[in-house]
């Protein structure tokens, strides 16, 4: 590595801290920066520092936003009775992106995870009952992911929302659509098996 | 996609149009910058703009350099008589990076290519000639790379260098140390067993 002018080491040194970058992607990356023009290193440069300055937590999901409301909780179209708790921003856009809910979310922004100190006032747990008090939502869909921590989560706020008077649901898992049985885990075939419905 | 803020979307945009970065590593790219803190961010668009900034290319042997004359050509312990022919930076990286060599590189900023059409006069091989003709060299090591391409640039050279006063090799090709035989090409394992040698 030492064999590049400090300049590049610099930028090799700053990408390669990125999740799942090694040295020499890293290595691979400035070589494309440095092939490009100027305008555009210093629109992606540029774009780096927006996000910085522009980025802050919707005040009433916690999803990503540019403003203090985000879109979707702006949005009159949506159904305001129905909650969807996921842990990460990531998450939402994922059942954004299936299309499969048109209910408002609420973003924990992390899991249950007593080994890493991580209790509920650590998430956004409070905020998530307060939204509750307030009395619109009917029911809270618990997107939390499906990992040990995950499910903890999901228990563990339903057995808080046992007080209120909300339908608390918990997202199906089992077999992945379009999934062959024989690359499936055991552990999801389990779970598979034991939630299975008649037809 | 559309489900982020447009000063995500923007910056997911930018970084998806890096070589072997798709749209989901471009997110998580994008969401590891979200988290950083901003004097990180700050060191890290300050540092894209440096390179832009201050790399050239070295005005004897056309690696990338910070100063008009590269450290490696004027490293007065090197061994100004031999030259290493490669195609680009990174593999003048990887050479230095081996530690088998200690001689003077130039560097092609490429290979020759009918079909792309890119003759000798697009590639660095006129400033090459010069360099030889200039007289201090005795040999020049052929490491461009083993592709067709590679190997037809590598013979042009030897074939216009064979009016000067100078050695010409090309490195070794054959099977990969500590390489299983059995995942080795056919094409490698057949120059491995031409270019076969007394033990």
């Amino acid at each position: 590595m030492s064999h590049y002018p400090p300049s590049i080491l610099n930028l090799i040194k700053h990408l390669a801290r990125f999740p799942g970058i090694g040295e020499k992607t890293a290595e691979r990356l400035a070589m494309h920066i440095l092939k490009m023009s100027r305008s555009d290193a210093e629109q992606l440069a540029h774009s780096i520092m927006a996000l910085k300055e522009s980025i802050q937590l919707c005040s009433m999901c916690f999803a990503l936003s540019d403003s203090k409301i985000c879109k979707i909780c702006n949005d009159a179209g949506r159904d305001s009775t129905t909650l969807c708790v996921v842990e990460q921003p990531g998450d939402m856009a994922s059942i954004e992106r299936s299309g499969a809910f048109r209910g408002l979310y609420h973003i924990l922004q992390g899991v249950l995870s007593p080994m890493n100190n991580i209790g509920p006032d650590e998430i956004r747990f409070r905020e998530l009952i307060e939204r509750i008090r307030s009395g619109q939502v009917r029911e809270v869909v618990l997107a939390t992911s499906t990992s040990v921590e995950g499910e903890a989560t999901a228990n563990f706020i339903a057995d808080r929302l046992a007080q209120f008077e909300v339908k608390v649901t918990r997202i199906a898992s089992g077999v992945p659509i379009g999934g062959d049985l024989k690359y499936v885990d055991q552990v999801t075939l389990q779970r598979a098996m034991e939630s299975r419905h008649a037809l």
